[in-house]
């Protein structure tokens, strides 16, 4: 195997799944996984065997590769923009069930003045700001009704996301968020119910929300994304144990700088990505924690600086003769801070199966 | 045209190219652009077409596509990991110039083995460290001579690369470490050919020092690679104006938080990637630099926030009223830090001509 490689662990990939999918069923909910995180045919075929009900997905070229593969029941869960309707159109012309979202007074206009035109009514759910995180209209903004009414009977529910989740690192903050998530999108649906309109999806999730919620009461779907590969941003949330990262980069010793411990490989960012997300949480991995060929993690070894083609390993707080034990040559795995964002580096995985076979997993990429 | 998009400002880019290609003539020196940055094979044929000799890689799969397209003087500029041999001698056998670099023993060691059983004398120079940057041999090492004399026949010159002066941003700073590689370099080359070696080779170079080197005496050859695009890390340095960066994204504004004073935009990380380089710089410009579409930098507007696929741009210290300034749809253009890394980001450029035609310039990626 050529390195860097993105390796996925399939055996810890599947459990991950199962684990999710475990919550759903407990919550009494039903479980729409994000692509976004792995872009990957295969890792979704092994989410709808699990038991989810359609996919949610950042882009619509994703919409139409998964699509294309047999995914019938699709969101598009970025704001949509006017110049992309005539893509989404096609989409629905096609058979594709897609949703779309908006939070604006002006996006719900050009959705449904672009279906009358086209004679389609669109599914449209309204993006709800449950945390002050990113987009979304607060549950109790008066332009949540005026949306509603606007959108009429492209009115699919309601949906939002708890992106502040990623900034908390205790299992009480974080059923504390998961219940603030719950409350406010269950809140917004009661209000448009309340103003004599049908909500029928109330849609919530994250990673860390999802693992966390006690109750959700009055949701039906939840959408998580990272979980199937999980990733040491999720660790240092709280959310998974480091032997539950499934996806990790196969790296080559290429050099040392023996006087200051340096272990140069090559795995730069260009194979870990830029990402930088452990940086302000409660411990900092650098650009990835350092392991074994066969995944064990190196106490103390971080990948702690990167460029385009080459990382450098060193061991945080003590001093190893890196040459004699990680020579020329050697092979290392890197557990990335963000699985995200380390799998679109790649155009690949090499799944390593239960059986130890390893089979190329394409990954969709661009827009 | 779809966002967000990678534009590629054509004029710029020349103008960039015939900067460095004059700083090379100016100076005594060959060019031999490094293509890391932009992987595109009509900007490798301007470098060429401005007199570059042959080209930098930072990946065997470079030195194959771009050898595939007719360059044949290419030279793989990351210390070489021994399993990758066959893929190097492959590239020999087909008739490509291709001149590999080592720091060690272990290294040199191995390509010299390698080459023997193959019949093969491969080019190889030695990486010198000339600023404790990364990787590469002091050029007091007692090891640097150990290892011409490993390589012997095979060996080619050496070469340095100051990625320190990524770090500085003065005239007079980038002066001297100018200075510094050069003569550092020079000095080894010195060191092996008083040991009765030849060596032919004396190659340097970074975007920063090549372009406030004040002379490159006792060298052979400039490798630089941003300068062709430049990006924003370039400019708080100081060895571009904005207006000389030819990289943007175009992006569409989806939707606003209009008390917090946000634009989102469709390209959050994924367009721009989680480069955040001017981070530690003079000026933090966030994500980016946002402009219009035409390309002027809107004052105090920056990229503060990325996620996936969605971006925050925010005034800096001032309130604008967001909304009905960059109402839904509004086509914004991002300055990006990193070129090489939001390069990396697409399949493509949309190459903007000086004519106004846009082509679709591929883009090569992984490994």
């Amino acid at each position: 195997m050529d390195t860097p490689t993105a390796l996925l662990d399939v055996t810890r990939m599947q459990r991950n799944i199962q684990r999710m999918q475990g919550r759903a069923s407990t919550l009494g909910v039903q479980l729409r996984p994000h692509v976004k995180t792995h872009k990957c045919a295969e890792v979704v075929a092994a989410q709808i065997a699990a038991g989810a009900t359609g996919i949610t997905v950042s882009t619509l070229k994703e919409a139409e590769y998964f699509f294309a593969q047999g995914i019938r029941d699709i969101l598009y869960a970025v704001a949509m923009a006017p110049h992309k309707l005539p893509q989404a159109l096609a989409l629905r012309r096609e058979g594709c069930a897609l949703t779309l979202i908006t939070d604006s007074l002006a996006g719900s206009k050009a959705i449904v003045d672009f279906g009358r035109l086209h004679a389609e009514t669109f599914a449209v759910m309204i993006e709800i700001d449950c945390d002050g995180h990113r987009s979304g209209v607060k549950p109790q903004d008066p332009r949540l009704l005026e949306i509603a009414r606007l959108l009429g009977t492209s009115l699919a529910g309601v949906l939002t996301h708890a992106g502040e989740s990623y900034g908390l690192d205790t299992p009480q903050a974080l059923q504390a968020i998961a219940e603030l998530e719950r409350a406010r999108c269950v809140a917004a649906a009661e209000r448009i119910r309340a103003a004599g309109m049908p909500c029928a999806q109330v849609s919530v999730g994250s990673t860390p929300t999802a693992l966390s919620a006690v109750s959700l009461e009055g949701v039906t779907e939840l959408r998580a994304g990272v979980y199937a590969f999980f990733d040491l941003v999720m660790h240092n949330i709280g959310v998974c144990h480091l032997d539950e990262l499934a996806l990790s980069v196969l790296t080559t010793v290429i050099g040392h700088q023996p006087e200051k411990g340096w272990i140069i490989t090559d795995a730069g960012w260009m194979a870990m990505s830029r990402d930088r997300g452990t940086q302000a949480q409660k411990r900092d991995f650098g650009y990835g924690q350092v392991c074994t060929e066969t995944g064990e993690p190196i106490d103390g070894l971080l990948l702690s600086g990167a460029n385009q083609e080459h990382g450098v390993a060193q061991f945080q707080g003590k001093k190893v003769d890196v040459v004699a034990q990680f020579p020329l040559g050697t092979r290392l795995r890197i557990l990335p801070n963000h699985a995200c964002a380390t799998g679109t580096q790649f155009d690949s995985y090499s799944a390593v199966l239960e059986n130890g076979d390893v089979q190329v997993w394409e990954r969709l990429r661009g827009w």
